[in-house]
């Protein structure tokens, strides 16, 4: 007989509260260690060449090290990973692909824009709240040059950038799960997201077109848990940016009459200081919000400065090929909430 | 107290024989219909248009249709479905994504490049085995002319193809797991598989590429069970076609000193006829083992002429992009045992 893990409302599966955060790593490059979070990160390259002779296997290696760093953080070794749940937003998934091949290490390979970081960790977590694994890596990566050259213009080019635009993160972020200790930084529940297309077109207005799925994700979370957002200490978004954190405080109040304003936060807007740094709407990228989660938050929670928090990230399921058609911009965000004790 | 999934050996995850293929679906087009599978399919295309605007639409909405027959073959409706495990080989996945993003069902995109379907059936039935999900769909799909257009050339261009080139298979495959009862298409047995790369290069000898990484698959499947090629009806790989086949064959006779010869098939020798048709070393995609498996092949199981199955889908995890980076090809196999009861 199998005891099934127990699912809250429609979309909520509370986990046991014994898979956990054994460890975890974030990386970065140039960019990233001008930022406000440069003490944070686990490792940090002086710049995006990240001593590779090509972007895409710059973030290759980026990914690569980020899961390196966590495995040797969780205080374990390769040979002990049951497998690695991973993906990116290059074509095919190579940055993922590529990082991890000489790892021997069976891999699932997770597709979910910038939203892969939750998805993959959520993912990652059911196996192993489950005993499909004992122990299981999530991570995911991003990098600026390779996603301009492939989603916009190739840097020679020099275009210019609209300011709703957001830059992409040279970050990758990895954290390993393990099941069996209820102390610590838990996983203690998950949501799979839904596609949510409100027919936003602009492929530079990325957080417009995702903050309508993190709404509603948010949205029903709470609602299956009957919780309300002053629960939490941290309400974290992945890569909405400025732009879309506005619109998602906008939708979640005058549809939902919710307020997350003074709980929430997010990656895109954590990463870089967009005062100073010329990130138009923030930072993004799958390996904006893994490289946050896995350096600065999680660092925070084993500091004991957060002990429950919400983590959302969204993802924009585009290509250039379906923008170059017409095609409006489906989201979707996935939610895992974390706590720390 | 969660009672936790059995692994056998290093790789192998036993589920509880409760999970089970409710309902399955392929469809194809107009190359399909040619095969000898015709009667089979589900649903087959007059043409590879879809009637559709663009190549990339037909395939969504082929995957579209795959996934609807599938939960109308089940006796359920699109609201029953917990979740949604799926993904193809457009970049960014958007054969997928477009395809069932109307369809409000959570959604946990996958990326294994043609071992897509068994990647997704497999994490599946470790959701539904477990709880965290009652009933799921696996799907993917795959277009010829979206496929040859962008890992290839555009049709146009009218270039020729070398022999060991395959055709990638206009069509996709869906099933809906269900938890509860033991008797009928069961998911007994799943293993998410390793990266291999033996450093072929060659974009147009996917077989090859491919082989390998499935020889390690089945070596390691049976050692884990210790079972025999002779004890399954039918070892199925994905779509290494007649060029991967033969590799197979030799790899695992003169490595392994296995035989799996008089068992075997590949979905990429059964969905067309070599002879008659100008497919040279037989199909690809990820639709291709997808739909042979979804229609041909849990028929014949239905009928009770195939009791117990081993299907090993092979993904080659490469890009364009790679190739032109003198990358080699990282292949992977996932693999499940599937029996009729």
């Amino acid at each position: 007989m199998v005891i099934k893990m127990q699912r809250i409302g429609k979309n909520v599966l509370k986990l046991s509260g014994m898979t956990r955060v054994a460890g975890s790593a974030g990386v970065g490059a140039k960019t990233e260690s001008e930022g406000p979070l440069r003490d944070d990160f686990d490792f940090l390259y002086p710049d995006d060449g990240i001593g590779q002779s090509t972007w895409e296997k710059a973030e290759s290696e980026l990914q690569k090290k980020a899961i390196t760093l966590a495995i040797e953080n969780a205080g374990r070794t390769v040979k002990e990973i049951d497998c690695i749940f991973a993906g990116d937003l290059l074509n095919q998934c190579t940055g993922a692909t590529f990082g991890i091949r000489d790892m021997n290490i069976p891999f699932i390979g997770m597709y979910g824009a910038c939203s892969t970081m939750v998805l993959s960790l959520a993912t990652a977590s059911v196996f192993v709240d489950s005993g499909a694994a004992q122990t299981a890596v999530a991570s995911t990566s991003s990098h600026f040059c390779s996603a301009e050259k492939q989603f916009r213009f190739p840097l020679e080019y020099g275009g210019q950038r609209t300011p709703t635009a957001q830059r992409t993160a040279t970050a990758a972020g990895a954290a390993v799960l393990e099941y069996g200790q209820p102390q610590g930084i838990i996983i203690d529940k998950v949501m799979f997201g839904k596609i949510v297309d409100k027919g936003i077109t602009d492929p530079n207005n990325m957080g417009a077109a995702m903050a309508p799925a993190a709404a509603r994700t948010i949205a029903d979370f709470l609602t299956d848990t009957g919780t309300r957002p002053m629960e939490y200490d941290l309400i974290l978004t992945g890569d909405l940016g400025y732009v879309g954190s506005q619109l998602l405080y906008e939708l979640l109040q005058t549809k939902e009459n919710i307020d997350i304003s003074s709980v929430h936060n997010d990656c895109g807007l954590l990463i870089y200081d967009r005062e100073k740094q010329d990130v138009h709407a923030g930072g993004s990228g799958c390996g904006c919000c893994a490289s946050v989660l896995c350096s600065h938050i999680f660092k925070r929670m084993r500091k004991g400065e957060l002990k429950r928090i919400l983590v959302v990230a969204t993802g924009a399921l585009l290509s250039p090929v379906t923008s170059m058609q017409n095609e409006s911009i489906p989201g979707i965000a996935h939610a895992v909430e974390i706590i720390y004790r």
